[in-house]
């Protein structure tokens, strides 16, 4: 009983142990993360169409629910990029940014998701996620990565313009070109230009300084920060929101709200299929991060319990005023790179952005848009990679097709189309291989008890008696090509009486290949050929015995494939003393 | 050249042998199937909701066709009873029954299914029929059995109903019992019970009469024709149409018409899912009794040119007043249990119903509607076969969920959407089953070479090492599950040095499978833990080098596990010799 309640809550394990020299490191990882996180939580719900506070607020109960039901010392919950582009393009068709319905509809696609993951967990589907192949994911991030920048353009250039596929997205803004506000524009070509010099050129100066490890990497991943302060200080000094520089404006001063989200039967069904989407995303992401780091110190994270930490962190921002949140690359790294224990150290991030989200709001008024927009751009042109493309290519056509079809229909026609379409090709192409297995005749090599490929090796073989071995477990998809196979073979030589199925890489039956087998014996036995089986392994050997198939069979079962060339070979060279047979038959 | 055209055109080979003896052979079984067809045809041209003409339509120039390009032998292609009822329930929400636009529809469907049919033929991808596994056919074929005769009880009753749900079917016929018309109960009975007793007491009867063999079997076959003869007969002979006997009436006297199909996009949309949907089912059941037949002469059939074969017999159906067609099992039964040699029977027994078409529709005028009903009631009712329930709740429980999924989806939600569901649950349940695939920690068996289960026998294990073996290839779906394991085990036991994957029953590996041992690979090198392969297969084995993962592996490649074992081994008593390395590392 306490066993099973400690795994729904991992702070039971950890937090026994907790003593002073964790807390001293947990508490300076927070403050690290809180300083990274203020400028990126501000950004993050930017990109998902809802008030800089919402990103905050994301970032506070979450970070804490997942502390207590997560799984990961080091993995930071929070707003990420490509969630929030899925929120954005989830909620495009039910409100309008900026109203509302839009702001309630956010905290039902979190609620929703938080079910969905909490449900997933309990019930153990976290197998789920797993159809999500590795190369439909690299597309999906990639092609998400340029949708993201694109839609950040217009906040560059002081214009509006919407649309949730690229075409829609580059028409609307050529259209809107000629609105460009200078002075936006040399703010936001100004602080990407500086935020991508910190990516590339500042490591290598620190270096050049003497300044090494952790101070540089986290003095790097400060750069937003740097940007935030400055381009704020310049639209305050200078006035430029009367030049029509947009400014964030005015942030309620307040802990997160308590919140309510909706729950209107309509408003669910249409948010039905983005949050799961969302959550599977979400989870794949933020289990591949939290992994990465746990194998760094020969921890391990459970990822079903990952999904409960996960969906009580959603839940939470349903509550609270925030929007769908997962766990994050960039922070989870700064959080362990800056020596984070346990989850209390994102307890204690939670403790700081609640400390800004009361303080430091006035702070950000001045700060112009296109500052966020430009933090953005910036992290999100790292996710883009087409090097997969390549990679997939030289692999084999089927994945370099899904990861294509991924890419091109998430840029075409939304982040959802694409992720879906992703999956539904991988699953089709890895249906379609497995259904045309290899199928090999075999023959004995010289001198050995081993059968190999007739096509690639010198082998010996019987003009009565052919043995195919199937590469691949036998199942619907697949029984009836075996079949074909073994009637053209039998069809085209009329000299075959045996028919050896060598069943040594068949891991598994179905009731559709056991009525193909059936079928196969039943034909054979009509063209007066004999069908055995060897070297079948336990599992299909408990199933066919199950199904009292060995009692029509026509052959023998033999344990190998040698027994069963021997014993074939001996029926056509006349019949074998009873004994003979007995032996052979094991 | 000449061969691949010859392999598109099948008549070409079989036609060049045709003698004198296969000619008499053929007209014999055409005679024979001709007698039986013409009331079979009548019959599911009524359940297809068609007028009686168009089910010999459908069955003359499409046999013709399928004459010459399909590659069966005996088959007997025309309307069937699933098919003609799928084809009602696809029209039903396009027109209403007896409508021109009905007419027209159906031969748009014909057309449609047959251009999938031979599309699927041309570009090879019989293979999409594989989905349907056995245990959903004969579920789907079970139910639409009990839907088909629930449909015909209006017939019996002589009333009016409607539904293409059970539901929706007995809940209207429940409504229109108390119109029921006595003289048709009656005949409807007395067919029923007549051609009942026909399929189960006059074979036994003949026998003791010493009646055996084909001529048995074929006056049971004709039991229809009795029935339609005698109860023509009373309708005319007492003209109960004035009694309220619903009767054929007028069939036009006249060869199959020229008819053009409707290329409007909008019904082309409509009919799409409904045409790919019969083409399958019609596939399936076509190709399967085709490979029976052939099978006991040991002749080939090729699925993909019986593709075209039906394609083409579609087409024709769909130009000559027809709807959808297949190959019939108990038509080609008769054909081929007649004696039918060549597909020239046929084209003979096209002929004969050409004849009957043009000379004997007059004599049908008073045929009772209720006769065909009967007929069709007891056909069906043959294949309806609730022991797919029982054999695959013993064979495993996927197989049972994807039936019992099917046969109820079937019944209370139609025909497509039954047959859709139980497609998508078997795939559904098949990746279920090969996402957690079966992996075994391995160790060897005292004396031998062997590896095996470390929880089934006694075997040798050390204590830095793991060896795990995995029962499935390795792609998306299991991936991450394997990491997962590997993880797991390596966690909880910090004394493990060496993980050896032995991938004896790994018949494939896909890009994600890659990068999940390229990422399990890493992260063990970051616990101090070296991954080592044993028994890759070559494909495998190809793919690996072929993305460079032997260079980076921490471990090595083995051919046998027993090296792998071995060279485990003594890494952990000290290091090898440059030369003992060398050996080990084949």
């Amino acid at each position: 009983m306490n066993r099973s309640f400690a795994r729904y809550l991992p702070i039971l394990t950890w937090g026994r142990a907790y003593n002073r020299a964790a807390l001293t490191n947990d508490v300076i990882a927070a403050i690290i993360v809180t300083i990274m996180l203020i400028p990126q939580s501000l950004a993050y719900a930017l990109l998902a169409g809802l008030p800089p506070e919402a990103g905050l607020y994301a970032s506070i109960v979450p970070i804490m629910l997942y502390a207590v039901f997560g799984t990961s010392r080091a993995l930071a919950v929070g707003p990420v990029a490509v969630v929030s582009l899925m929120t954005a393009a989830a909620l495009s068709n039910i409100a309008a940014q900026g109203t509302m319905g839009y702001a309630v509809a956010a905290l039902s696609l979190a609620g929703l998701s938080g079910i969905i993951l909490v449900a997933m967990g309990v019930f153990r589907l976290g197998f789920v996620a797993n159809f999500l192949s590795h190369p439909v994911i690299a597309g999906f991030i990639t092609a998400s990565g340029i949708l993201i920048a694109a839609s950040q353009i217009k906040h560059i250039l002081g214009v509006s313009a919407d649309g949730h596929s690229l075409v829609e997205l580059i028409v609307d803004l050529l259209r809107h070109v000629p609105q460009t506000n200078p002075i936006t524009l040399a703010i936001g070509l100004g602080a990407t230009a500086f935020l991508f010099w910190v990516r590339k050129g500042l490591k290598p100066l620190l270096h050049r300084l003497g300044l090494r490890g952790t101070l540089a990497d986290v003095l790097v991943k400060l750069g937003p920060v740097v940007v935030v302060f400055a381009t704020t200080y310049l639209a305050w000094a200078f006035d430029l929101a009367e030049r029509g520089v947009k400014i964030v404006g005015a942030v309620p001063q307040s802990l997160p709200p308590f919140t309510m989200p909706s729950v209107s039967p309509d408003l669910i069904m249409q948010l039905l299929v983005p949050a799961f989407l969302i959550s599977l995303i979400g989870f794949v992401e933020s289990v591949s991060v939290a992994q990465t780091l746990a194998a760094k110190k020969r921890q391990r994270i459970d990822p079903d319990q990952e999904l409960i930490g996960l969906g009580a962190a959603n839940i939470g921002a349903a509550l609270t005023g925030g929007f769908p949140v997962t766990g994050g690359f960039s922070r989870s790294v700064v959080n362990f790179d800056a020596g984070a224990e346990t989850p209390a150290a994102g307890a204690f991030t939670a403790i700081g952005l609640a400390i800004a989200a009361l303080v430091l709001t006035p702070l950000i008024y001045f700060l112009p848009t296109a500052t966020l927009a430009a933090t953005i751009i910036v992290a999100v042109l790292s996710l883009v990679d087409f090097s997969i493309l390549k990679r997939s290519w030289q692999f084999s056509k089927a994945d370099f097709a899904a990861v294509l079809a991924t890419i091109i229909i998430t840029l075409l026609a939304g982040v959802e189309a694409g992720v879906s379409a992703g999956v539904g090709l991988s699953i089709l192409l890895h249906l379609y291989k497995s259904s045309k297995p290899h199928v090999a005749e075999v023959g004995r090599v010289p001198g050995t008890e081993h059968f190999r490929n007739i096509l690639r090796h010198e082998v010996i073989t019987d003009p009565h008696v052919v043995t195919l071995r199937l590469d691949e477990s036998l199942y619907f998809a697949n029984a009836r090509y075996l079949e074909d196979k073994i009637y053209d073979r039998v069809a085209r030589d009329k000299a075959v009486r045996h028919v050896i199925l060598l069943c040594s890489a068949m891991n598994d039956i179905d009731l559709s290949a056991l009525e193909s087998l059936e079928m196969i014996n039943a034909r054979l036995h009509e063209m007066d050929v004999r069908l055995h089986l060897s070297e079948v392994k336990g599992p299909v050997m408990d199933r066919l015995m199950k199904a009292h198939f060995l009692s029509e069979l026509s052959g023998k079962v033999f344990l190998s494939q040698f027994e069963a060339a021997q014993f074939a070979k001996g029926q056509n060279a006349g019949p074998l003393s009873e004994a003979q047979a007995e032996r052979c038959a094991t």
